[in-house]
């Protein structure tokens, strides 16, 4: 694996949600870069952009050359994706792909920061960052796993609003403002449709219980992103996974509830341990539930409501909350961008 | 069992959430009441309520006096109805008990309207209204298990503001005017905490992974009424169930996520047929996904998501929402009362 102590790194997609935390997590982790580009869609060609390695016009992605990049963190969409990072892999950069575009890919690594470091070392060229609820419920699960070995997870999600980018937070700030008036008729019926589509029904002061696209027999994209990028994180292709995914009026943050049974019992206690030491997150017990206002900004995941199974006893059941933008996106983008310095 | 034909009824807890709702429902279906008295807490005695039943004076639960009361329908809380309800029924009144006092009773009945009826003709004075997480979840399950005999759920939920009363909905409205300064704080954190100790955390963008309070084990009593009450409705004691409930961010309708294993595999086809004709309830297909909004302020209970399990084949997924106000406790508790009339 091509390593570097000095890299010229390349944010594509820089003025997103997800682009610009990777450029803050940058900044507050002191990564060395020799030469930092910021590149984006044409909309926002030609911004300048502060940052601590100066002032930074903004770069066409349609036109740049990648010729010198090292380092290049994705963030601009699958589709994007699919044309460019090959383009700039083949110009010599090693590409940290935050799309789902490559993550299925037996080429291509798919790795959590602090749970499956290893695969990386695979790579050629092209490394997958993870979906941001699959990110947030494995740095649970792969510690769990590593110890006793995952065969059953349930996972249902309360995924927030950022994980559909600066959209997604703009949306629910207009609904909560267009319900201001008519609170009443949120819990009496007769409430006034908002605009926008981003979603297919409103998300202010509801829940949409489908999140993503059907895909395939009745599960979204989402929800199959739970089973197949598991499987392949954790090296195991046969863990039964049921997955329902589900937006909720959160600004940022997502949370799983999940029971997972593994090859043999785990109890509580053993719960506690591994988790307790596992890197990456805080366990809270009871007295301090977390949340995901708890998880906004931080880099933690945190781990609540640790319980054994009741219904098929020797599992284990907890919610995980994480920032989406940040372990679920940019700042695993940049702890795999870590792993590839000297 | 007693029936009336044109019954004196009481509500207990009148200008309560539920209470308040209770009024509507028997305005709206013209339930024949000869005589209809309302009852709250001190602190409501002596107001005046409108209804078609001519102005009602509210009366002191204290001090009154039950002689005369066919039918008491008590939404006062868990104390008062251990208090008051044995009170009215030893007076001649048939209660209907929408607090979770009695519901575990042997001598008790538990009934969700539509699915269990037939448990209403054993009871003694008491009749119990099921926690109204479980009755929107027993509707869909119900159902199923007259057809194949339900073994395992799993059900997660999102529970509304409004199951903490007329308090839920005003802290909720509070907290989004608190929050409407600081919204680009709830994405990279640093907002201030605001007032209300209602729920342990903010609920405002947020979502509270314990709802009720820490019972037994590590889950809550919301937890456990979701196996007790279940196994109770259904009439079937090793039911296994793996609850999870959490609060979230919406003013009215509890939606639960829940995955059902049958004593016989249940396929698509079949869960549409049994589903798309059960009782007091919608079935919609995945292009017009259900949402608590959409289920505030009608009665029947939405299903959408629905698919057949992947992890374990042979179940069936699903999600269901309700208006816990309405199904969830004051339509259901006047739905037994009109099993009561002759």
């Amino acid at each position: 694996m091509k390593t570097f102590s000095n890299p010229s790194v390349a944010i594509v997609g820089a003025t997103g949600a997800v682009g610009t935390t990777m450029l803050s997590i940058l900044e507050e982790r002191v990564f060395p870069i020799s030469d930092l580009r910021l590149i984006a869609s044409s909309r926002s060609v030609g911004n300048v952009i502060e940052t601590t390695w100066g002032s930074i016009v903004v770069e066409d992605l349609d036109t740049v050359d990648p010729a010198g990049v090292d380092i290049a963190l994705f963030s601009a969409g699958g589709a994007r994706s699919l044309e460019y990072a090959p383009h700039f892999a083949s110009a010599g950069a090693s590409v940290i792909d935050n799309s789902s575009a490559f993550r299925m890919d037996d080429t291509v690594p798919l790795v959590v920061a602090q749970v499956n470091d290893e695969a990386i070392r695979s790579h050629e060229g092209i490394i997958a960052n993870p979906n941001c609820t699959t990110m947030v419920i494995m740095m649970a699960a792969g510690p769990l796993h590593a110890a006793a070995g995952l065969r059953t997870m349930f996972a249902t999600s309360y995924q927030s609003v950022s994980g559909s980018g600066h959209t997604g937070i703009a949306q629910l700030a207009s609904e909560i403002d267009h319900f201001d008036s008519q609170r009443s008729n949120l819990v009496t019926g007769g409430w006034d449709e908002p605009d926008g589509d981003l979603y297919t029904r409103p998300i202010a002061y509801n829940v949409l219980p489908l999140a993503g696209s059907i895909a395939v027999v009745g599960y979204t994209d989402e929800e199959w992103k739970l089973v197949n990028e598991s499987r392949k994180i954790l090296d195991r292709d046969d863990i039964a996974v049921e997955p329902t995914c589900v937006r909720v009026p959160v600004m940022d943050g997502h949370g799983i509830s999940a029971s997972m049974w593994f090859d043999r019992r785990v109890d509580l206690d053993e719960a506690v341990a591994v988790l307790g030491s596992a890197p990456g997150m805080q366990l809270w017990d009871d007295t301090k539930v977390p949340t995901p206002l708890d998880s906004a900004g931080i880099d933690d995941i945190l781990v609540g409501r640790l319980r054994e199974t009741i219904g098929f006893p020797g599992g284990i059941s907890l919610f995980a909350i994480g920032d989406n933008l940040r372990k679920g996106a940019a700042l695993n983008a940049v702890q795999l961008a870590e792993l590839l310095l000297a």
